[in-house]
C-alpha cells in the first residue's frame, strides 16, 4: 500500500466548557499528538475562537508538522450545531448564541474547518473507528457531567429539524423526580450524570451517612472525581456503590425507552463516568435496559462501552474532518 | 386529467384485536366504501386470516367492484411486523407468534398483499394524505386502548432493527408512576391511554368521587367510551375535566421527550381517544410539550391532530399496498 500522503492529516478539537482539546490524526486516525488548553468562555466567543486556533498550531508544531500537512479541521462543540452554515445556534455552558464557529476558524487557520455537536461527533467517531461491521443504526450514550446522546442512521448522523436531536439527556424518566438544570424534574441528566451522582453522595453525607470518601478527600468531598467512587467501591464501600447502582438503573432505563422508541442495533456508552465505572456500572444497565424494553424489542441488541475514553471528542471531531473531505 | 383505471383501486386492512376493518380506496386515495367484521382472535391465525378475505371481499363486492379491480391489499396489524417477509413477528392482542399473515392472505385472495405495524400504517396514512408540503420526518402519536407510535425519517418509514421501533407507548415517564400492562410501571401508556383514563375514573368513583358519568352511565360506568368523557366536561364536570387534563399533560411531556431525542419536523396525534376529545387535550399537550423540550428544540415544530379519524388504520394501510405498487 501507499504511504498516505503528508498532506492528509485531520485535526480533531474538543471544544468544552472548561477545556479545549486538540488531536492531529494521520489519515487512518491515528492520534500522533495531543494538545490541551483552558477555554476561558468568560472572554467570549472571539477569544475562544482565537485559543482554538492557538491550540491547534500547538498540537500541529508538536508533532513536527505544519498547518500545509492537515487537510482539514473538526470540531465537537457543546451546543445545537448546524453543520452547513457551520454555525453554533446556541451552546448554554459557554453562552454563545448564533456565532460563525466554521467561517472565524477558517479565518484564523487558512483550513477547511467542519463542525458539529459535540455527542454527535463522538458518536461518530465510535461508529468510525470502533464499530465493524457498520450497524445500520446506532446510538451514542455519553454519561459524564451532563447526559448527552448522538444518532446514527443509515450511516449517517441525524441531526433532527432544529439539529437538537439526541438531547436524550432531557428525557423525563421520572416526572416527580430530582430538579434538572434544564427546569424539568427527573430528566436522566438529574438521575445519573456524575453531577446528579456527586449531588446525592454530598447530600447524603451532609445527613450522616458513612463513606470511604470522606476518609480519601475529607469531609467536604473536595476535588470529588468519578475514579475516586471506583476506589470506594473497590474498598468495600455499600453506599457509594448503590448510589452507582441507582445511576446504572436509570441509565438501564433510558435505554430501555430508546430501544423501544428507536430500536437500533447497536448502542454504545463513553463519557467520563462509564469510562471510570464500567466494571460497576455495565451489566446493571444492560440488565436493567432488558427488564424495562418491551418483549421482542432488545433481540440482538448490542449494548457496549466505548474504549475510546478521553480521546472520543477529539476522534469525533477528526471522523468528522475526514468524511467532509472525502 | 385521464380517469384512473378501474384496475388501479387498493383496499386498506386495518386488523385489530377486536374487529377487522376493510376499505375500498380508488386510485386518488378516496374511500368509496367500508366493512367491518369481528376479529374472533380465539379462533387463532388460520381463521382470523380467513376472515379478513371475507371482509375484503364483502368490502370490494358492496361498491360494485371484483377483485380484479383491486391493485394490491395493505393491511395494518397490531404487532411486530416484518415487511419484506409479510410475517407477523408478535401480535400480543392476538397471541399471534410469527404468522406468514401475506403469503396465506395473498393465497385466499390472489392479489399483492402488503403488511405494516398499525401505528406505522397509521402514521404512513396521516404522512400521504394529510401533509403538504411533506415534512422530512415526523412522529404519529396515537392515544387509543393502548398507546403507539410510527417514525417517518426522509419520507420513509422507520422501522428499527427488530422492526418494532415506534413504541412510544412504553416510554417510561414516571418510573414510580401506575403499573403498565407490560409488567414496568409508569409507561407513557399507563398514563394517558383510555385504559389509564377509565382506570383512573373508575378508582375514584369507587373512593365515593361525584361525577356526571355516574347519572349518565349508572354507578359501574359500563360501557363508558371516550366521548362521554367529551360530554361529561361540556356538562361541566370538573373531576372528569382533570382526569383529562392530567392525561394531556403526560402526553405533553411524553412529546417532549420524542422533541428532544428525535426532532422531527412534524408530530401528528390520533387515535380514538384524540378523535374524541382534541377540543380537551390538545392545547394542553402543546404547552405541556414546549414546557417540557430544551431551549431551542421546539422551534418551528408543528404538532397537530389527525382529521382520519377512524379511517386513519384503513387509509394508511391503502397508502402502504400503493407505495408498495408504484
Amino acid at each position: 500500500m501507499p504511504e498516505p500522503s503528508k498532506q492528509d492529516n485531520f485535526i480533531g478539537v474538543d471544544l468544552g466548557g472548561t477545556k479545549i482539546l486538540a488531536g492531529v490524526f494521520t489519515p487512518n486516525l491515528k492520534c500522533v499528538s495531543r494538545s490541551k488548553m483552558s477555554t476561558k468562555g468568560e472572554r467570549g466567543p472571539e477569544a475562544v475562537i482565537e485559543r482554538i486556533a492557538h491550540c491547534v498550531k500547538d498540537v500541529v508544531d508538536e508533532c513536527d508538522l505544519n498547518l500545509k500537512q492537515i487537510k482539514a479541521v473538526g470540531v465537537g462543540a457543546p451546543a445545537a450545531v448546524d453543520p452547513e452554515s457551520g454555525r453554533v445556534i446556541f451552546a448554554p455552558n459557554l453562552k454563545w448564541e448564533d456565532v460563525p464557529l466554521k467561517k472565524e476558524l477558517e479565518k484564523l487557520l487558512d483550513l477547511p474547518v467542519f463542525i458539529e455537536n459535540d455527542c454527535n461527533a463522538c458518536t461518530l467517531g465510535v461508529y468510525e473507528t470502533e464499530l465493524d461491521p457498520k450497524p445500520r443504526n446506532m446510538i451514542g450514550v455519553f454519561l459524564g457531567t451532563g447526559i448527552g446522546g448522538g444518532l446514527i442512521l443509515e450511516g449517517k448522523l441525524y441531526s433532527g429539524f432544529n439539529h437538537t436531536a439526541g438531547e436524550i439527556g432531557h428525557m423525563v424518566l421520572d416526572v416527580n423526580g430530582p430538579k434538572c438544570g434544564c427546569g424539568n424534574k427527573g430528566c436522566f441528566e438529574a438521575l445519573a450524570s456524575r453531577t446528579a451522582i456527586f449531588r446525592r453522595i454530598q447530600s447524603a453525607v451532609k445527613d450522616g451517612q458513612k463513606t470511604v470518601l470522606t476518609e480519601m478527600l475529607g469531609e467536604d468531598l473536595a476535588d470529588m472525581r468519578s475514579g475516586d467512587l471506583r476506589k470506594a467501591i473497590k474498598r468495600g464501600d455499600k453506599f457509594v456503590e448503590s448510589v452507582i447502582e441507582e445511576a446504572a438503573e436509570f441509565t438501564g432505563i433510558a435505554l430501555a425507552n430508546l430501544v423501544n422508541v428507536f430500536n437500533p442495533e447497536v448502542i454504545v456508552l463513553g463519557g467520563g463516568v462509564m469510562d471510570q465505572l464500567e466494571d460497576e456500572m455495565l451489566a446493571i444497565i444492560v440488565e436493567t435496559a432488558k427488564e424495562y424494553a418491551l418483549t421482542g424489542t432488545m433481540k440482538g441488541i448490542d449494548i457496549h462501552a466505548s474504549k475510546l475514553g478521553d480521546d472520543a471528542g477529539i476522534t469525533g471531531a477528526a471522523v468528522l474532518a475526514r468524511r467532509e473531505t472525502k
